[in-house]
């Protein structure tokens, strides 16, 4: 069912509500992929009743970014969700999630805003307010949907370490289920940005995931300093490749770590053609 | 029932949902008054159950305002509550509400900030971060009680018009119930921090509704112009008041009024014995 009105998808959830479904939300930007489809899968397991939200969130673009170009396939994403078995997809205009006219700035919106601690760093740091905009449309998103559990991919890492610590500070009653990256048999990452690339520049890609595996690797060969890891990475970068960043942290904390252990996340994001793509790995 | 733990207030407020109940909320941070109660009152009236959190919220004090000394009351609190069949007294510690440790800063701690425009004037001038930390913990005990309604005094109106404003952005499931002022004979609005005052404090504190009720009268004899209404307001202070503020705004929007109409809302603040004190009235 493709729902677009708010009170519409209330009234929906409230009888799934009232007959003791247990309820699971998937939020999306749309142009879903096998990435989305793991969560879908894993929402339609767990739950009785599955609630998909495509939203292009304009709130979480910088000025600079592509939210007039990001890819919009609903038809095709409703097809999908359909297939899946999906209840609703609730897929809202921005007027329909922010009213109407300029409400969209901290001057006269509301927003839940993430701790800096979590904030000025990996993404965060090139992208200002965009974890601002992300746990505020989340926020709107569970209290329209007020789903038992919420499913996010592990492929956005800094974001669902922000929106779990959101849920904890805020005592959110929802419950955070984190999914792996999926990822083409190449080892590209799923996204929805790898829409912009060729096929050159998805070979240019695999840099991300080549990275990661042989940090994996090494630290798994027993390096554990942090520095001599990152240095690894500088022999799979050419001039097709423009490196945002590379961290080492604490996969719950995002903590800097110096020395790498058991509980230590790896997290890229580097440009190519122009795109910007993330990718992350566990150390273990 | 007097509960401390937020899963034992989980527990017990599930079960009522679970009937079908009703339920209210009435936030407060305690040293409870005759405002409070009619804030009480009125939950009795409209819902099956009523929760009354008794709180002093650490951030939503500034560093130099009266967090350790704030009046501290539990005991009688509660038998007050009693005495009014209120079902839930929750009163948790700050440990309990933000962990362990220095978790209070936004450095560290996901906060709810209101809009900018409806924060920087009036209480908010002064009160840095005031209104981040009543949203903050507002949004979280909302999340621990999930009530139908929350119950809300006149008397904070900036505070008040904020939350609507945070439920309205947020799409927070809960009505908010505001009621009016409740005053001593004398007129003097009814506030925890009038326990800070002398005798003599208390008749230099009527100063406050007199100007309001002067502006009032003016208005409702023709006078609209916002300078002339505050005009009338010197002949009725002396040494012993410290005007902070004193404002004519719109009530819904606190859009700053050059004109009176019957939307307007007069506020003011005003130290008397050092005591910051605040009050306000609708023109019409």
């Amino acid at each position: 069912m493709l729902l677009n009105k708010i009170e519409d998808v209330r009234t929906e959830v409230e009888k799934y509500r009232k007959s003791g479904l247990k309820v699971g939300l998937v939020p999306t930007m749309g142009a879903l992929h096998e990435g989305h489809l793991s969560l879908i899968k894993k929402a339609k397991e767990t739950c009785d009743k599955v609630v998909v939200s495509v939203f292009v969130n304009p709130i979480q673009f910088g000025p600079s970014e592509d939210f007039d170009k990001y890819p919009r396939t609903l038809e095709a994403d409703t097809e999908l969700c359909n297939k899946e078995g999906v209840d609703i997809v609730f897929a809202p205009t921005p007027k329909e999630m922010y009213g109407e006219g300029n409400r969209l700035s901290n001057d006269t919106l509301t927003y839940v805003c993430p701790p800096f601690f979590y904030v000025n760093k990996l993404c965060g740091k090139t992208r200002t307010g965009h974890f601002d905009g992300v746990c505020t449309v989340v926020m709107k998103l569970f209290n329209i949907v007020q789903p038992d559990c919420a499913f996010f991919g592990q492929k956005d890492a800094q974001q669902v370490i922000i929106i779990k610590k959101m849920v904890n500070d805020l005592n959110i009653p929802i419950q955070i289920i984190q999914c792996p990256i999926v990822r083409e048999e190449s080892g590209l990452a799923l996204s929805s940005r790898n829409k912009y690339l060729t096929e050159e520049g998805k070979k240019d890609a695999l840099v991300l995931s080549e990275i990661l595996n042989n940090i994996k690797l090494c630290y798994q060969k027993g390096i554990t300093d942090v520095s001599a890891l990152k240095e690894t990475a500088y022999s799979f970068l050419t001039d097709k490749h423009e490196l945002e960043y590379l961290e080492l942290m604490d996969r719950d904390t995002l903590e800097e770590k110096t020395s790498a252990d058991d509980n230590t996340i790896a997290l890229i994001a580097c440009r190519v053609q122009g795109v910007r793509l993330i990718d992350n790995v566990y150390l273990k």
